[in-house]
This record gives C-alpha cells, sequence and structure tokens, in this order.
C-alpha cells in the first residue's frame, strides 16, 4: 500500500478535495431529510438493472461490486462533508445530527462479478432502511454503469482475439482517472491480458506492459541508431517499426539481428499504422525469411473487436493486439440504460407507470435454466419462489458488513467470467447480434404479483 | 478543504491504492531509463493537439488546463511508487535512484480554459527536458481529453437552451468518480447552470441542484401525500409529476396549491417521460388556468443538445434542462483523436511520416484572424514568427512553477469561455454542421520548415 501524499492526490483523484459521501446527487440528500422528518425508515428494496440490452452486445458482464461494498462499509460524513452541507442553507441541524451518525446497515443481493447477465435482470438489490437505500444510488450506479459497461466491451474484444494477446492501451483517452483504474480492472475480469497503466499494475497486481512510442524513434537522429539503443537496455523488448516507413522500419530489425548475432532477443515488431493486413503479412515474410520467426507481430491503431475480426479473418499473422480508445470509452456503446428502482417499501411491492419505464414489484431472484452444461435462458422471478434453474443472485453483505461471497480476488472473478461466458450459447458468445437474443422470462408469480399491484394502483 | 479520510477514499477516488506519479503508460518509464542511459536530456517540444474535429462538432472547447499545471508541479515518485518499479525487475537501481529525485522543471504553453480551439493547432505544448516531457505525456492527454471533450459537449447543450437553465444530472452513468469531478467542472466553464453532484459541489463551489426522485413518490402510499410531505419540508422545491400519471399530477400540484393558499411556493414541476412537448404544453396550461403562471416546468429524460432544440422548436413550454449520461459521456461522441506528439528535440524540429499522421515540427502559435470582432480564421504557424492575427497559446508555467495566467478561477474561465463563443461565426456557434466549416491555415513559414525537414530526412 502506498504512502499517503495528499499535496499529490488533488490533481489526480481530486482526494482532499471533497468528502467521499458527498458523491452523491443533491436530491438524494433532500429526499433524506424528507424521510427522517417523515419517519419513513422501513425496509426498502432497491433493485439496480439495465432497462434493455443495446443493439451491439449479447450479453452484459456484471461487475464493479467490489468498489460498491467497500463503499458501503466505509461511507462516513465527516466534518467537512457536514459544513459544506450546512453552508447550503437548506438542512436542519437536528438532520445534519442525524447524517453524522449515519451508517450503512442492510443487505445486498448480488450477482458474482464476472457474471454474464440479460436485461432487465438485477444485477444487485439492496435491502436497507429506506434513507440507507437511497442515498446510495449515485455511487452504486456511477461504479456497476461503469465497470459492466468497460468489462462488456472488452468480453467482446477478447472474443475477437481468438486466444491472442490484448494488451489495454486506454489510459490517454479513457474519461479520467477512476477510469483508467477502474477500466484496468474490469479489463483483467473480462480476460485482457495485461494494462500498460502502471497505477493499475501497483494497485490490483495486474500484468503492465509496453515498449516504446514513436517520439522515442524520433528523438533519435536515426531510427536503426533507436532500435540498437533500445535493445541493448531491453533485449527482449518490442520495436516500433512505422514511424517513417513500416517495411523499412522491419528491415532494420533484421539488419540489427544480423549485428547482434547471438545477442539477438527481440520479441515482437509493433505496427501501428496503415494496412495491418498488408503490413502484417509482408513484415511476417521479411521476418521469415532472416530467419527470426520467432519475432513476433504486435499490432495497435484504432482496434476494437470488428477490427481484430476483420484483421484475423483476412490471414494477417498478428500474434498480439493493442486496444486503446475504443475499448476504454466503449466507443460504439459508451453508456447502457441503468437504473436503481424502488421495488418494496415496508413490505409491499412498489411499481411506476411512467411510459416506457414500467417495474416490476419486489426482490428477485434470476434463474439461469441450462441444458448440457449450456444456458438456454433464464427466468427473472420472485427471491422466495422455487426456481426452475441455478440462482445467480447471492448475498454478499449482510448488515453493512460483507460476507465471504463479497470477498472474491480479482483472479477468482476472471475465472469465474471464463467460466460462466463458456456456459453461454455459441451464438450469444459471438460478436455478431444474436438470433434470436438470449431470453429472459418473467415467472408466473412475479407476473402475478406485479399484475395484482398495478390493478390495486388503478382501482 | 475536507479533512482527509484515506480509509474512505480508497474505494471513492481510489487514493491510497496507488501512486500518483505511477500513473503513466509502462512505455514512457522504459523510454525514460532508455533516455537516461543514453544521456538524452536535451529539450523536447510535446505538441498536445487533436488531429481532426469530429463530425458533430464545429470547435472544441479546450479545458482541463488546472489539473494538468497541478499534477506538474506535484509529480514526484514516492517510496512505494519506488518499490513497486523495483518489483517489476526492469528498471535498474540507479535509474530508481534518478526516479526519486525526479521533478517537472519545464515550461507550459497553452490557450486558456475555455478557449474554442480549433484541429490541428495545438491545445498546449511542453517544453522541458526529454524524459520529463516524455513521462507526463498519459495523464496530460487523459485530463485534456476528459474534460475538452465533455466542455465541448456541454456548450453545445448550453447553446441548443437559449438560455434557458441547464442543470448537469450525468453523475450516474458518468465514466467513473474522476469524470464525475472533472466532468461538472467543464460543464460549469461551458456555461451550464448547476450540477446534481453534491462532491462537485464542495471541490468547486458551484451551485449544486436537486428535488425527488420517482422512488420518493413510490415510498409514499399516495403521490399527493409525498407532494404535500416534500413541499412541507422544502416549499421552493421542485414536484416530479410523472411516476403514475403526469397530467393527473399536475393535478395534483393544483389541488396542493389550492389546499396550501398563500403558503404554496412550488416552483416547478418536472417531466421525465414521455411526450414532452405535448405534456408539457398541457401542463402549463393546466397550471395557468389554475393561476399557477409562476410554476415552471423543468425537463430531463434522455436529453441532448437536439432534443433540447427540437423541444423548443416544437413551441415546448420548457423552462430548465436537467441533462444526463448524454452530455456526461458525450455519447455521440465519446473520444476524440487527441496526441501528444514529439515535435522538436535539442533545437531541430521532428516529424513523422506513418500514413495519416503526419506532424508538423517545431514550436507552434495559433493566431486567430478577427473583423468586427468575429473571428475569420486561425493561422498555425510558427512560435516566433509575426502572426497575423490575436495568439491564443501564451505561457502558463515556467520552470515547472505556474505563472499568473496559468491560476485562473473557474468563474473566470467560464467568462472567457461565453466571451470567446460569441466571438465565433455564427454557424460554428450553431448546433448543425458549419458549412464551411472553420479554416484553419498552415503558415507560409510553418510550411516551409516542414518540407525542409522532410526532404532532409527523404535524402
Amino acid at each position: 500500500m502506498p504512502e499517503s501524499n495528499p499535496a499529490m492526490t488533488d490533481a489526480t483523484t481530486g482526494a482532499g478535495r471533497f468528502s467521499p459521501a458527498l458523491l452523491t446527487d443533491l436530491y438524494e440528500l433532500t429526499m433524506l431529510e424528507a424521510y427522517f422528518e417523515e419517519r419513513m425508515h422501513e425496509t426498502a428494496v432497491f433493485s439496480l438493472f439495465v432497462r434493455r440490452l443495446p443493439e451491439r452486445r449479447n450479453y452484459l458482464m456484471a461487475c464493479g461490486l467490489d468498489d460498491v461494498l467497500a463503499f458501503l462499509e466505509q461511507m462516513r460524513f465527516d466534518a467537512a462533508a457536514l459544513a459544506y452541507l450546512d453552508s447550503l442553507g437548506r438542512f436542519s441541524g437536528r438532520f445534519l445530527r442525524y447524517l453524522e451518525n449515519f451508517r450503512f446497515t442492510g443487505d445486498v443481493h448480488a450477482v458474482p462479478e464476472g457474471t454474464p447477465v440479460f436485461p432487465p435482470a438485477p444485477i444487485l438489490e439492496v435491502v436497507a432502511p429506506l434513507p440507507e437505500a437511497q442515498l446510495v444510488e449515485s455511487f452504486v450506479m456511477n461504479q456497476i454503469h461503469l465497470q459492466t459497461l468497460l468489462a462488456t466491451k472488452a468480453a467482446r474484444v477478447v472474443r475477437a482475439a481468438q486466444g491472442r494477446q490484448v494488451v489495454d492501451f486506454g489510459m490517454r483517452r479513457i474519461h479520467g482517472i477512476d477510469a483508467a483504474m477502474k477500466g484496468a480492472r474490469a479489463f483483467h475480469i473480462a480476460g485482457v491480458d495485461a494494462t500498460s497503466n502502471v497505477a493499475a499494475g501497483q494497485a490490483y497486481g495486474l500484468k503492465v506492459a509496453g515498449t516504446m512510442a514513436h517520439s522515442y524513434i524520433q528523438a533519435h537522429e536515426d531510427e536503426y541508431e533507436a532500435f540498437r539503443a533500445f535493445a541493448r537496455l531491453y533485449p527482449e523488448t518490442i520495436l516500433l517499426v512505422d514511424t517513417y516507413d513500416t517495411l523499412d522500419g522491419v528491415r532494420k530489425v533484421v539488419k540489427l539481428a544480423g549485428e547482434l548475432g547471438p545477442d539477438f532477443r527481440v520479441s515482437a515488431i509493433r505496427l501501428d499504422s496503415g494496412d495491418l493486413v498488408q503490413l502484417a503479412i509482408q513484415s511476417r515474410r521479411i521476418l521469415d525469411d532472416a530467419g527470426l520467426r520467432g519475432v513476433r507481430i504486435f499490432a495497435s491503431g484504432n482496434l476494437n473487436e470488428d477490427e481484430i475480426q476483420r484483421l484475423i479473418a483476412a490471414g494477417a499473422p498478428i500474434d498480439g493486439f493493442g486496444v486503446g480508445t475504443d475499448m476504454g470509452v466503449s466507443r460504439d456503446v459508451p453508456s447502457v440504460d441503468i437504473v436503481y428502482k424502488l421495488v418494496e417499501y415496508a413490505g409491499a411491492g412498489r411499481i411506476k407507470l411512467s411510459p416506457g419505464k414500467a417495474l416490476l414489484p419486489g426482490r428477485k431472484q434470476v434463474f439461469r435454466v441450462e441444458r448440457d452444461g449450456v444456458a438456454e435462458y433464464d427466468v427473472l422471478g420472485d427471491a422466495n419462489e422455487p426456481g426452475a434453474g441455478r440462482p445467480l443472485l447471492a448475498p454478499v453483505m449482510q448488515g453493512g458488513a460483507r460476507l465471504p461471497a463479497g470477498r472474491v480476488t480479482l483472479d477468482e472473478a476472471r475465472a469465474h467470467a471464463s467460466r460462466e461466458v463458456a456456459r453461454l450459447p455459441a451464438r450469444i458468445r459471438a460478436i455478431e447480434p444474436a438470433d434470436p437474443p438470449y431470453a429472459v422470462r418473467i415467472s408466473d408469480a412475479l407476473t402475478a404479483s406485479s399484475e395484482a399491484i398495478r390493478r390495486a394502483h388503478r382501482e
């Protein structure tokens, strides 16, 4: 664990500039005061789910639970938070005193990180006194949305690479520092092999990777000199060959091999621009003709799952991919319609009738129905009904404290993700749109309870 | 300034889990060691710019400089960072000792935050010993990319609202905590009126806003009771009317006005679903017929600049907009092609010939040529040539310390942005694609020096 350096963290993480408990929308706090004044502290159930699958996704990969549970365990209103809220002139002194002792004391049920999920099934449910469950909405949504979005995208990239190495190069254009860190984490769970983000390596124990930029080549008078100097320091490095003329760059690598003889241990070349299929084929030929069959070809530059699939289908002899912005911002689907909705209060199911935004009431369970080890469909049912398949939601926090199921290592989550994806039907694992899409059925019991509440509300 | 709470910050900002100086791509560090071993510490110039304007943007709004300068002033390799790097087994002891004393001692030239910029003109240039300028690449790009992307999007939303209130509701689906904070900051510079993010209000002194969610209504047995209870606590609140039936909700607000008489001070209703044009018109009529002309109409729910423009054009009597995900993730353009490139080393201009990624060499200046106070075009020239127009890049850091021009308050930046946008031609300020787009000319001097270097390289 690094020593803390508060002066530093300002510019990077923003720590010290704000109170973590205030990472919430203002209306959560105004509602909280109203609940406090109205003494509405019965148990509420909030359900976090995505309303519908985006067009270019066959499943979502649930991710971000660990950060949510850590937040719930730790959240406190510090003196600075209370002073700031007081300065707004909106909140009563007695409400601020209540916040001073505020703790999250509730339960959380969730699917394990790395689980493929299908809307509108819940990713997690919070069961807690109404104010506690309400207040944490913004942070819980923010983290599950980000990490689920990025794990889902990365799972597609990993799939497209068909076992070839995938490295996260996203830091420079991913949306901020938290996304750079949590993204690297989510990518690892989804099966990405390494990250270029050194801080993520430090924080999460991820494998870090990286070699040289064009600027290194440019800073030298001569490309060959740059290769030689770098290979001297890092004999097993990857050399970037496209700064001036790609194939000319490859020939310089061959020349270096001739010069170094048995000391030549360069592991790969990197292509970062141009027609990657043709350049990879020609580079491979140049390397092979020189007897450098062990030098691999690594590609980068605006890659995503579609482009990787195209490259492999076109026969490009590429051994690994550096994937940056498209994966880092989930460019084709940069958000999903995730919501956190009250579905039960004081023991009674709750609904909403807003056009296009209707809700199913009550605590739920998701049952995955499998045949011969392959998932056929999910059933979304009441939490307590006998399910037809494997239940996915499990208790991970009780009374504000984590349960063992809420403490999973990153590598366990990665292994779980890999196993669960392997159990999906082939058409759902594929990058192409699944036809038919995976089915989620609503159980008879849930349909009945939903109808009963609707009728009661209309009467 | 809040008191620090390290246990807390783990789950929210990640502070304490990683060393801020390690927020870099691994290859920056491997190149750094190579520069160190090769004694390459002459002055380098790196230029940060966007290669091309995305399709749905007529200009970019530069943003994020303050966080970059704070990082450059503060970056240090702490003991944990050095221990982690040592654990990788890639770096020599003498290189790690060099890092221990590493400081950024260079200069930065930049356009002020809030300035409209046009690719490929630089947003900032770093002039520093090569290793220092190289190492900071990843963080500098990450922050300028995020904040420029979000300020640019927000400027369009503000433009579409034509003076009506715009509130940032993005926190729940924006990409992580850093984006939630820096986004609220960028939105403010771009002219957004308030944010729902309480921590951003605390950190930046932004106006915070927010009222109630559907869950508050749902948690009550009856919508009318919910309205009454909330208005009692917050007399000037905004009531959310679409939980069950929107117009029925509006009629309950009218009923409440009748009940409370002179004590009724509700400021607005909020519509969050359905046909906002029809619902706003009908709600306005119901309110007006009841003599509630002072009750405004606030809209939210999947809003962006196009939808706001459409609502206003269709005559929807909406007074303010809550804008969430589309602005928070810049959904139509979630990344721009921002780069940070070596353009000069040891006094000599540097280029790159990769297909589609060619560079202009040397330190630059951007001259904005105006007539009658309206910008006509920009000229991208050498830093030292006599310019035809107003120079936009100015020194903001010298020898690692900020200059007064590098210390600008958020409100100054917001005022600057507003003034500078007002000086753009109407077609460039508009939301529709500008025809013709704003022109950026390359000066004769810059063209000549670029050609000379290219020729020299080819020979």
